[in-house]
């Protein structure tokens, strides 16, 4: 998309801009300020500054106000090497975002001929005629930019060069929508990065059921404190443990380093470990059931269709998954799921015995080879001495019986059905890898 | 949850920390940093501080590093009256913010003997015998600290009070996972700024389903642009369409002045509102059910369980709430909510005969008063020429018989789904309101 022509990488020690190491991230946009949208590009940005080696430590949210624009660029330059500006290129006349970076790079704003044809074409598909004055605003670049040509919309991105403070500097300028800013990033600016940086991180992800997050960080301490390269970092993810393993690479080409610190995490915690990659429980159980040509089914009661609602939103789920009750009455679990009334009243609704009732009779009138059951009290109200909130209990019914399970899970509702709903997964991970 | 008996509000003038006009948003964590999770925390707590009359100019992610902490809250004291920072109070060698807080605010860190019996209690729940030393570190507090115990998890929270190059700064300390952050937030933060804050924003959101947010913005532009106080703005919400009219006030005792502005709209727009409140859509239809003592049931095939998912968030929905049957599978549309197989054959399982027979079936074997049916085709795969992708029809039957919504959406995946999710609550609440 833009020129790479002059990036020669047998060229690298001479251009003063090929050491880029540090980056930071800034968007600028008074609704992220009010809390009206969810900064959901600091987090894609993020990803792509790791995954091309640029280490970063700082991302910064500013209104649209040109002095604190302005501000928080200096600031990026005077610790960063690479600034990534996401917002206020558009043709508003609060969006000042251009040209302030102009300013902070020391350049002039000129019309630049490409960008003005190209809003002309993108409004002429629009079918729109008539182009009002702000939008030409849009073509107004820095003299010596890189413009990156926006596809998903008007907003013409940058990338300046410049020294500030008498050290090389880079500023990428990106649109805020994130359908332009993600599509202008890949297309144009990745590759720009891609010969200006020379380190890359490889991720491992290790995911763990059934510990908690201090207890396995304390079996794996020595691991995050010694390790240099690669190095052991717990991972927040809410309601789960996980860790995370990177390697610092130099060259695409070096090996993984990573094998023998897996292989040490195995032999500790190896027992909890469900999945060392990207896969999320849901997804591991729907690969198990796919692999072995089975389908599954949900009876839940105090997760309310939660079970059923985050297996649904994995594509192609249709092939192992047929179908699902929620019986949250206890005449729906007796007419639905054939739970004999007796049981109910001997045991109550929460109980090891209904919660096995529930999964042998949800695998009868669903006719899956596995179906998984939840019954418990989530809260916030029903709890009671013998039966408080947060007791849950789970069974996994499959041609080799039933297994159950039952916890105290603290927290509130929303939590009591997330842990829940991750355990009724690994119930079925047990039963098919059993 | 917090004593704010030294909170008396006649005492506002005397007390120097109850002039908090602007805040920041500090968040800690390197996965942040990384974009290993996107920071819905700073959006929510920037929508809190807007509601609570508080501006913002900058919001700050640092990672799990001392130095840049310190730096970060320095900077933040220097410029803001309340610093909000969420992050680093886990248990691991890597929580630090805490202990840092501490020495910004001046304060030596003590045991809080509460936090430590908190702690104890929770472990204890969770059936966990031996808790490890730096879990106790948790109950580690800055001396002057009004400690936020917390009730999602076992790292309490704390507002600190101190003075900053002369001036009065009030620090607030929240943890990272968003459960525990915003229960502690709206348990004892929110109660505490209530007190310490001079203006109000008093916000009343208009929701509207069945228009688009342009059409609804071009039928109200006028009011968008000529309002002063209070004033009209869209409030962007994923699929939905909201308005926030928002008034400034510098006494609780103020009138509500929005009645004419309120009325205005619904002249305009009427049509199209469900609810002038902060009822969500599930919200609305479980208070009708609860006020017309009528119980409801759902019978899902591309939503999933989203439908059900979605009503089992509401607390108390079990009086109004019988059950749910996601059927995915043909077999199961038949054997489990009677639907005619002639149906299915001549038809398809994605047609307006079929969401009748969901609708009905499902309502005759809840034994509910009402039940709503969802089939379509979610993609990414399944579409046809004739049948494309975003295609969803819904049903309700109730006593008053049966009605029908066909509807094609674009978007992906999730988006389908909520869309439709959204409109099968909208046709219960139609018949409710009948």
């Amino acid at each position: 998309m833009i020129g790479t022509s002059d990036l020669d990488p047998s060229q690298a020690e001479q251009n003063p801009f090929n050491s880029i190491h540090i980056g930071e991230i800034l968007c600028v946009g008074t609704e992220l300020l009010l809390g009206q949208i969810i900064n959901t590009n600091a987090a894609w940005l993020a990803r792509q500054l790791t995954l091309l080696g640029v280490s970063s430590y700082c991302q910064t949210v500013v209104g649209d106000n040109p002095d604190r624009v302005r501000l928080a660029m200096e600031t990026a330059a005077s610790r960063s090497d690479l600034i990534v500006v996401t917002g206020g290129l558009g043709p508003t006349a609060d969006d000042l975002t251009m040209a302030i970076a102009a300013q902070v790079a020391g350049q002039k704003l000129v019309e630049h001929p490409d960008s003005r044809a190209a809003i002309a074409d993108f409004f002429h598909r629009l079918g729109r005629l008539s182009i009002t004055e702000n939008n030409w605003k849009q073509a107004q670049m820095p003299e010596k930019a890189r413009v990156m040509p926006n596809h998903n919309g008007t907003a013409p991105g940058a990338i300046l060069e410049f020294f500030y403070e008498d050290k090389p500097k880079v500023m990428i300028l990106l649109p805020g929508p994130p359908s332009e800013m993600t599509l202008m990033f890949q297309e144009s600016a990745a590759p720009y990065l891609e010969m200006r940086t020379a380190t890359r991180f490889r991720h491992h992800f290790v995911r763990l059921i059934g510990i908690g997050e201090s207890a396995a960080e304390t079996l794996l301490k020595d691991l995050i404190d010694g390790q240099h390269n690669p190095t052991l970092a717990p991972y927040a993810s809410e309601g789960e443990v996980m860790f995370r393993v990177t390697q610092l690479v130099h060259d695409e080409r070096e090996p993984d380093n990573t094998a023998g610190l897996l292989a040490e995490i195995q032999k500790r915690v190896g027992e909890y470990i469900y999945e060392i990659g990207p896969r999320s429980m849901p997804a591991v159980v729907k690969d198990l059931l796919s692999e072995q040509q089975k389908t599954i089914s949900f009876a839940e009661s105090c997760t309310a269709g939660l079970v059923v609602a985050t297996f649904g939103e994995i594509p192609g789920v249709s092939s192992v998954f047929k179908g699902s009750v929620v019986a949250y009455a206890n005449d729906v679990k007796v007419n639905q799921l054939g739970v004999p009334a007796d049981i109910l009243a001997m045991y109550g609704a929460v109980s090891e015995e209904t919660a096995i009732a529930m999964a042998r009779g949800c695998r009868d009138v669903m006719k899956t080879d596995l179906a998984v059951s939840v019954t418990g009290i989530a809260g916030p109200d029903g709890g009671t001495d013998e039966k408080p909130v947060g007791l849950v209990y789970l069974a996994v019914a499959s041609e080799r019986g039933v297994e159950v399970r039952r916890m105290q899970i603290p927290g509130n509702r929303a939590r009591v059905r997330k842990v829940s709903a991750l355990n009724a997964f690994d119930l079925a991970r047990r039963d098919l890898l059993r």
